[in-house]
């Protein structure tokens, strides 16, 4: 759809107000201002944002929009880099971080959560039942359940445990044109009707809002167990990593990071990595289970460190093991040394290609002039390629915006994708159609107008192309920024 | 849509077999006659049966349907109960039995299967490179993964590791209207643009046909343990299972029999189940993993077993363990001494309503008067509740009518489904809107209108309702019967 007229939307808003009150409905300028952009930093004001209290006010918002034409824009915290969550139309945010409630059945093994509630708080909240929640996006203290949902969120522990779509069981919430629906039961099993709970996952806020959703538990692991490997160059890192799957080892976590992004992490941390062996690519392995299982697995795991690996070195403790941890966080904003703009590219690579894709990446590398340190889950081919320049030389940014596209169509070549785990949002749209057909796009696109009929629900994002290396971007810092 | 004028079917057969020839396109008697029922027994007679042997058939046959408006109907062996295979609107049957192979990534942990292999094979097949595909419908020495993904088939092992849809990476096949699309990667995570791999999992071949698929593969486990317990009641025995998940233990199999299938196993097998106790319910349980992981588990069951179980018995040897698991299978065909026809429904009940749908089943049995074994698996909920009547009875006939619309409207109250694992077909039209609401079949529909405009892919199933207890059916009997 394209941008409303500004007083269509003014008159929308003020029936809204009237129905829902002004503490749901806000248009002061902080709100509008903070609604404006999410961790991509592209902005665009909307007209109000909306904060509903209850779930049916969710349904009223979304009814109102259909009549008057006004675009909605659904929002958890706004983490997402791919800016997802920007209001590109304008229009009203919807954002559901009052929505906030978690509970869980200790019995049956499933969190209750509401679309606002934090991704950790459900952890912490299964935890003290004795129970896990694997997904763990890096925004996990911040990112919520109906964001995660939304973009189909990942994390360290997807290799072996999967990604948010494996964890939810139902989900209640609202078609774009108003009306409450239910997709699955609390039950693990379901066979009754067309899948639209997972068409939803994933979508990224076009066809449907979710307010609530059951999310399966699994057994807290009782131990786990943390080893440093260290490698000579990425390809043999990268051969040593499939030599590890072919031996049906699984890891519970499997974090590589390449020479670059050691370096980073290096100089902001003032240490070295690993003692003796700076800057050389590390591979970060925790293993979670019972104690048994932990014993067995370990003896394979340093079998293979002995054989593969440059060097290796064991966690004593959980505090030795938190400080590997905290390499790995800090190494994606210690990237700034090396630019002040990041293309953050979550491509996925069969595994197969590992080696083929290293020797490609150092050539891009070459080729374009650019730092791009590279890190990423290694158990299920999801790399974070980090593409750095500086915003303000203009050879920096052509050469970044032809290495994203030399990038993209390598990983679609290989077999991979040019998303793992952020989704498509207004960043990665000019790439969709190197993964997708005509026909798959156009599928899509159906299941969008047969669902939307209006184009109220989060327009402009995934199917129309926004050049993200032309737009301006906010200068704000985040919690969430690892700097 | 209404079934199509013969001549324009007779005319689009005859063009199809110019095209594919006499090899692909059938017209023959017995193959008409063999493909005009699945194990629904509910019989209509196809024009035409399409045996592809190579993918790109798949597409010319359905633009050629959308062209003459000629409806076809996916089909892999038929060996769903549900008739979702039976070509109500007549047409073409498209059968994908000819598209039988799979080869095993062994390195990824990846099957690339295509739709009409069997999945025991495929099994076969990852197990020869130490590697296991859990789903296992009881059909699955003549089930295809095509069939499987078709109504998201589950099993025994369902509520430790999940169903087809669990195992899913990426699909190829093609549009209701005919375009080639794939959905997903070989990788294992994927979040680039909306998610229609889902969407057509457990659709039952009226959003789309899938021709290959990806399967994620586990690593086999290296030991497995086997224990059946007895106890008085079937609420005891509802009991003591939700006290074995709450103590979260994960058994690769938790199965259940009511005292009215372990009384049909035994009139069928000739011995009593468990010495001693002659016509108890019984839960068998097998865990799977590393012979660490069993130590562990075991200490915790058999404690469990204990305190819950009037008896338990541990299998000793592998053999003595298929002796057991016999029983399981001998038990759904054994309860044809309860009645000539059956009724199988397979719902779900959440774990809190155990008990309360066990004293429910009960009164239904009185009230009724017919005889309704039940066995299922526990660990999700998933009870098969096999309604057993005459047929030349017409009291019966309309005591199980009621019998399963009671059924229906206590699952969903309880906050259950209609079906876990069978899908709806034609045998659960009628019970579908006790399940969704208005506005969520509303969806459905539009979705299917989006992606199949002239609805020619598998007509007349799901949203159309269709008396199944009125419909007559052929006598014929399959490998797969379990008698």
């Amino acid at each position: 759809m394209s941008k409303p007229a500004a007083s269509s939307v003014a008159t929308a808003t003020a029936i809204l107000r009237r129905k829902l009150g002004a503490k749901v409905v806000h248009t002061d300028d902080a709100m509008l201002e903070a609604a404006s952009y999410d961790s991509s930093r592209i902005s665009v004001r909307p007209a109000a944002v909306i904060r509903p209290t209850k779930r049916e006010q969710v349904g009223v918002v979304l009814k109102l929009a259909n009549k008057h034409g006004v675009p909605v824009t659904p929002r958890g915290r706004g983490t997402t880099l791919m800016g997802s969550a920007v209001p590109l139309k304008g229009g009203w945010v919807l954002d559901l971080l009052a929505l906030d409630k978690v509970v869980i059945d200790a019995e049956a093994g499933l969190a209750h959560a509401q679309a606002g509630v934090r991704v950790a708080e459900v952890q912490r909240a299964a935890a003290a039942e004795g129970w896990f929640y694997p997904p763990d996006p890096s925004s996990k203290e911040y990112s919520t359940i109906g964001g995660n949902i939304a973009c189909n969120a990942g994390g360290m522990h997807g290799g072996k445990y999967g990604v948010t779509r494996d964890f939810v069981v139902a989900l209640k919430g609202y078609l774009p044109t108003g009306e409450f629906v239910e997709w699955g039961t609390a039950t693990r099993k379901f066979a009754a009707g067309f899948n639209l709970r997972d068409l939803w996952i994933g979508s990224e806020g076009m066809l449907g809002v979710v307010t609530d959703a059951v999310l399966r538990l699994i057994p807290a692991p009782a131990a786990r167990w943390t080893l440093l490997t260290s490698f000579a160059d990425e390809v043999s890192a990268f051969k040593a990593a499939r030599a590890l799957f072919a031996a049906r080892v699984q890891p519970a976590i499997c974090e590589f990071l390449d020479r670059y992004s050691v370096q980073c992490a290096e100089q902001a941390m003032k240490t070295t990595i690993f003692p003796g062996q700076p800057g050389r690519p590390v591979i970060l392995i925790e293993l979670a289970g019972s104690e048994a299982e932990l014993a067995e697995a370990k003896q394979a795991v340093l079998a293979w460190a002995k054989k593969h690996a440059a060097g290796h070195r064991e966690a004593k403790t959980r505090e030795e093991a938190e400080t590997l941890w905290a390499v790995r966080r800090k190494c994606s904003g210690a990237m700034f040394q090396m630019g002040d703009a990041k293309l953050n590219e979550d491509i996925t690579v069969p595994l197969a290609a590992y080696e083929a894709f290293a020797v490609w990446l150092e050539q891009l590398r070459e080729k374009s002039g650019l730092a791009i340190p590279t890190f990423g889950h290694l158990a299920d081919g999801n790399l974070h390629v980090n593409i750095m320049y500086h915003k303000a030389a203009p050879n920096e940014c052509r050469s970044a915006e032809r290495a994203v596209l030399a990038l993209m169509k390598k990983v679609v070549s290989l077999g991979g994708a040019i998303s793992g785990e952020h989704g498509i949002g207004l960043a990665k749209t000019p790439f969709l159609r190197m993964q997708h057909s005509p026909a798959a796009i156009g599928a899509m696109q159906a299941v969008k107008r047969a669902l939307d009929p209006k184009g109220v629900l989060n327009p402009g994002k995934m199917f129309e192309v926004f050049e993200v290396w032309k737009a301006p971007r906010v200068v704000v810092s985040f919690p969430w920024d690892h700097k």
